[in-house]
This record gives C-alpha cells, structure tokens and sequence, in this order.
C-alpha cells in the first residue's frame, strides 16, 4: 500500500502536523466508508459546536465573535451536505462512541487565561489540520468518486479554518509562543494517533 | 401613543401570542436602542446555541437535525448583522443581565419524553413568535431609518421559525395535544411580560 501513499505527503500542506497518518488507517477508513461517513457528520456538528461554545466564552473579546460565527456556519452547510450523503445511501445519523482523540486534546488546554484562550484556538486548529489531511487522503484514494469528489470538496475548508485558528491565536499571542506551544500540542496530537483506534473513525 | 400602536394587532400575524406587547416596552424600547439591538445580538445568538443543543439532544430523531441546522445558520448570519449595525455605531458586545423572560419559560419545559420534546419546540417557537411581534413594532415605530430596516429585515425569519418549531411540534404530536399545550404555554409567556421588566431588553 505504500505507492497509493506516496503523494500523501505532498498534499499534507500544513505543515504543523507531527505525523502523517498511516496507511492502516487509510485501509481502515475506505473498508467502512458509511462508518466513516456518519462520524464525520458527527465531527462536523461537534467542530459547530465547540467553535460557538468559543464565541459564548469569549463573547466581549473584539473581532472574535464575527470570526467565528461564519466557521460555525459552514461547519453545518458540511453537515448538511454529509448528512445529505447518508441519506442517499439509505442510512441516518446514528450515535458512535467517540474515539479518545478529542477528549485527549481537550485535557491538554490549560485551565487560566490567558493560556486557555490560545490553547483552545491551537487544539481547535490542529484538529481542522488533521481532518484536512485525511480528507484529502480519501478524496484521493476511496474507490468510491462520489465520496472522492465529496471529501475533496470538504477539505479545501478544513485548511481555511486551520488558518482562522492560527490568526486568532497570532492576533493575540506573541508569534514564538503560539509557535512552541503548537509544536508541543501537535507531537502530543501525533502521539494519541500512533495506535489506531480499533473502531474505524475520522480521529481514530 | 395608542395611535402608534394601532398597527401592532395587524402585525401580529402569529395567532398564538395570548397578549400584545405593551407601549411601554414600545417607549423603552424606543429610548435605549443600542441597549436593545446589543441584547437582540444576544438573542440571537442564545436562539442559535439552544437550536443547536436540541439537535444534539435528538440526535437521530429523522428529520430533525436537516431541519434545526439551517435555522442555527439562519441565526448565526442575524446574529452577524446585528453586530455589524452594533459596529458601525462604535459599540461592541457587552455582557448584559437577561431578564426572566427566558429562564421562566424553560422552566415550563416538562422533563420526561416525550413531553420535553414537544415543550421545547413550542417554547423556541414562543420566544420567535415574541421577537417577530416586537421587531415588527420596532420596525414600524423606531425613529431611527436604519434600525427600522434592520428589524423589518431580520422580522420574516422569525415567523418562519416559529413556523418550523410549529411543524416540528405537530409532525411528531397529535395537533389537540399540540393546541392545548401552546395555550398554556402562550398564556403562561404573557404572564411573564405582563410586569415591565425593569431593563430595556427585547424580552422585557
């Protein structure tokens, strides 16, 4: 399976993530694509959610809320459209345990301000940063096209928002310390992906 | 000022509303409109986030979360515009105590299904059916051109969302538990705001 990965690197074009992902967990993802399917739905509403929980924390921090609201939209319009997707192929939402990627990221934002404000930007980025990669590797290589085709439309957003993260957290963190700390935050988030989760999952 | 008030009844098209709103709340209203458009902003954004807890609550009710997403987007772009207006008159958003109005309500929603689910439609259908009765007083009687657009503007969504809360409540009800409910409820919601909430809020 390493030639279907070779041009895996070349589009992981943000270069903040630690790790690239394995091909175990390419073939894990493309043997169950209505799974994978329902957890990125479920992925979707839960980056709406945790974005507007952002904007309700910070509501009076100026130019935050404007920002984040239009992240929050399209984050749903991809809702729609994946849900949209496992309607047509007879399926409906349905719930799936989580796997420990985003519990274990969570734990890493540090609890007083103003830390927690930049650690929630970069843990909410390195995230987008993920999805973004492996997006873009079943937009390449799912042998189904109109999930290749779906997922490529989807990605192109992911590298936006992972660049809404990185400005919001730059706007108002010196560049050196939002610089370490996503080094520090992405080996950890490379870490938690090592072992493949055993149920297949966007984060798993 | 019953004569500016005549046109309320007209407007009222939501049938469900047990009282129209005062002219006192009208007066207030009137004299503190950066107040107000900076709670409206806050309405906005609280009728987006409880949209969306209902969707995750319900997760895999069918129908429900391709329904309640475009109406969090929906809030989400007033929510944008109200604060651009907020903006361009050199205020931002600030923290502002709610009135009851809200807390009351939700305090009506029983606790057992499927019980809580119907009340909790027809409470976020209230709570639209209140905003569309005052922003269309607001956007006939404001003196001031740009904000009486604005509510004339953002006033035909909220009828449309009380009118999706509506069609939610009666796809899963039968329509006599439905009716006999809502009149409690809307008798109930005209108690609250039979006594002038002291600040000028849109819910006052």
């Amino acid at each position: 399976m390493s030639d279907l990965l070779n041009p895996m690197k070349e589009y992981s074009t943000i270069k903040w993530l630690a790790s690239s992902t394995s091909e175990f967990w390419l073939e894990q993802a493309i043997a169950n694509p209505i799974e994978i399917l329902i957890d990125h739905a479920h992925c979707e509403r839960k980056a709406a959610g945790s974005a507007l929980q952002l904007m309700f924390r910070y509501l009076c921090e100026p130019g935050l809320a404007e920002a984040l609201t239009p992240l929050v939209r399209e984050e749903l319009e991809h809702f729609e459209l994946v849900l949209e997707t496992i309607k047509s192929r007879g399926y409906y939402l349905k719930p799936l345990p989580a796997p420990p990627y985003g519990a274990a990221l969570a734990k890493q934002i540090r609890k007083l301000e103003p830390q927690r404000m930049l650690d929630s930007f970069l843990v909410a980025g390195l995230i987008e940063a993920r999805s973004h990669e492996r997006m873009t590797l079943l937009s390449l290589h799912s042998p189904d096209e109109e999930l290749r085709k779906l997922y490529g439309h989807l990605l192109e957003s992911e590298a936006r928002h992972f660049g809404l993260y990185w400005y919001l957290a730059e706007e108002r963190c010196e560049r050196e310390i939002v610089h370490n700390r996503m080094r520090e935050l992405a080996l950890f988030e490379s870490e938690i992906l090592a072992t493949l989760h055993f149920e297949p999952r966007m984060h798993s």
